[in-house]
């Protein structure tokens, strides 16, 4: 089985290359990313999602954009990128992974003397960087994570956190994928994730391309499922881990960690170090991005909320260190007490 | 406004008038049932549901095919009738007001001497006083739980138990019919309730129909809406209580009630007597209805989940009675230690 490249160069490395994961899973089609306007709206409309994917990503993009502004004076070149850095960043503000990539790629042009064509190629050296550490990341993320399953170990996750998410293996499913490929026999229990369902879109697409045993359900259905004793595991991913290890993730996540809690069931988060932000000291100061509420009140072109109800539509929720039983890392396990304030 | 009525009898009595819910809340109608088939399809398909609504949907419907059969002896008639109890009733498993009302009507004709005719027409007295006691278990459920209600108050709810769940205005909906008609300000958080949103669908447009104010939320969202303080109350319906007081209702509602148990929040139960089921011990005992994968799945005619993913669609969860704070009930709010054995 061929593994599953999310965000990729193109052979020229003139493009970002991504698995448009608004068609999954019914169609598998790849698009290549060549303009800002095209990066902006891919990470905005989640064709590219999971937070160390956009954060690949926007690395990434900045240099496919700069690379068109490289004939420029190298204060006007560096002012540029810039400014498309931030639009970048803008798209998505819960993920600290893609302002974090953004800004070591900025950064790399800065810190390179000479003209813009030198500080474009430190850019793409960067960029390629972040692509292959976090592959590196995902794979020992699965190393540390897989000690955790035993053989026959029933996970449950949330969202997608796999290889979707990420320039490599993935993050909460590395560990699976690593058992599995270990000989073990592992099952997934995905919560299918709404409102965009990417637990059933994806996370059952990539697993059952992979062969690994996945059943779908909603997510209301996953309390009902662990008091029949159908869960061994929870694993999630992050979009963003703040100092005292508070987590930033999908919504409903924090729903399934009090609901660990009360089953007496261990609740994993999986990340890499990029999604670590030490500046915040806790989760109440996380934005949450709240998206547009027609992803809740329609179906397709169908609208299926009474149309004078208010809807919500906050995407993410925060789930306090306390329900955390410990991080799954590219440095290994992280037990409480947490302190993520060094990154 | 014009009150719901979502099962009722036509001016002749010769059919059972529903609101097709199925096709709430973009468009507005009403279906007259006729025989068997049409009866037990309203009902298998949720154009009519709710626990209560399908138990007077289903004594009418007996009534209205046994009218035809009517010209048959005693003998005949009464062993018919009996087999088509039992096709009704097969239709949904876990909400036991439908067998109980079914029973009734059986029960009050084989009770009564006579010709076939005779029989029916005490069947049909049956039928219609199920209907009144209905609408008024749900107002007496509705000034009991206005009580628990402050100005101000905001109400989380699961699924629909509302006036379209009930001939009346519903049972974990009516104690907010009254707060309001009481003149208190009542808010009502409303999740959308995966898979086949009746929260979204039905509760909203119930609640912005008599001008309560409503946010839709999806399942998954209600763990950080209860811990960011914006709910004051929980309160959903149910399909089957049983001796000791767990509690079968829409899947979802479990996790409801762990979450508000973590959260310090009050969890009530509103419900009829006609949804005890004092046959049962305990939740263990209860069949919970497997419905088709395809609720979950696809989304109109679209496939959502992976094709190689299994799907599961239990639809109903059961929640300890020892998570719930009290019942809201036609006979007054029940606190523990709880018995009904005694229906």
């Amino acid at each position: 089985m061929q593994p599953i490249e999310s965000v990729r160069w193109t052979a020229d490395q003139r493009a970002v290359r991504i698995i448009d994961q608004r068609r999954l899973p019914n169609e598998f089609v790849e698009r290549d990313l060549t303009s800002l306007s095209e990066v902006c709206e891919a990470i905005r409309t989640l064709a590219v999602r999971g937070a160390p994917a956009i954060g690949v990503c926007g690395a990434m993009g900045l240099v496919v954009v700069a690379a068109s502004l490289a004939d420029k004076g190298r204060d006007d070149f560096l002012s540029q990128v810039r400014r498309c850095a931030s639009e970048i960043s803008a798209t998505r503000p819960t993920a600290v992974n893609l302002s974090w990539a953004l800004d070591r790629v900025v950064g790399r042009a800065e810190q390179t003397p000479g003209p813009s064509a030198v500080a474009l190629d430190a850019m793409r050296q960067e960029a390629t960087a972040i692509l292959d550490e976090d592959r590196a990341m995902c794979l020992r993320i699965g190393e540390a994570g897989a000690e955790l399953l035993a053989n026959g170990a029933r996970v449950l996750t949330h969202c997608n956190a796999g290889a979707l998410a990420t320039a490599g293996i993935g993050t909460a499913l590395a560990p699976v994928y690593i058992a599995a490929a270990q000989g073990k026999n592992v099952r997934v229990l995905a919560t299918e994730t709404r409102p965009l369902l990417q637990g059933s879109r994806l996370t059952a697409w990539e697993l059952t391309r992979a062969g690994i045993p996945v059943t779908v359900i909603t997510d209301g259905a996953a309390a009902s499922r662990m008091r029949a004793g159908e869960v061994d595991v929870c694993i999630v991913g992050a979009d963003r881990v703040v100092a005292n290890g508070d987590v930033a993730n999908k919504v409903g996540t924090y729903a399934l960690a009090v609901l660990a809690r009360h089953h007496g069931l261990p609740f994993y988060v999986a990340m890499p170090s990029s999604t670590i932000d030490p500046t915040l000291p806790s989760g109440e100061s996380i934005t949450i991005e709240q998206r547009d509420p027609r992803e809740v009140s329609t179906l397709g072109d169908r609208m299926v909320t009474a149309e004078l109800a208010v809807v919500g539509n906050a995407a993410f929720d925060v789930t306090p260190a306390s329900l955390i039983t410990a991080f799954i890392t590219d440095r290994g396990l992280v037990y409480p007490p947490y302190d993520f304030a060094g990154r």
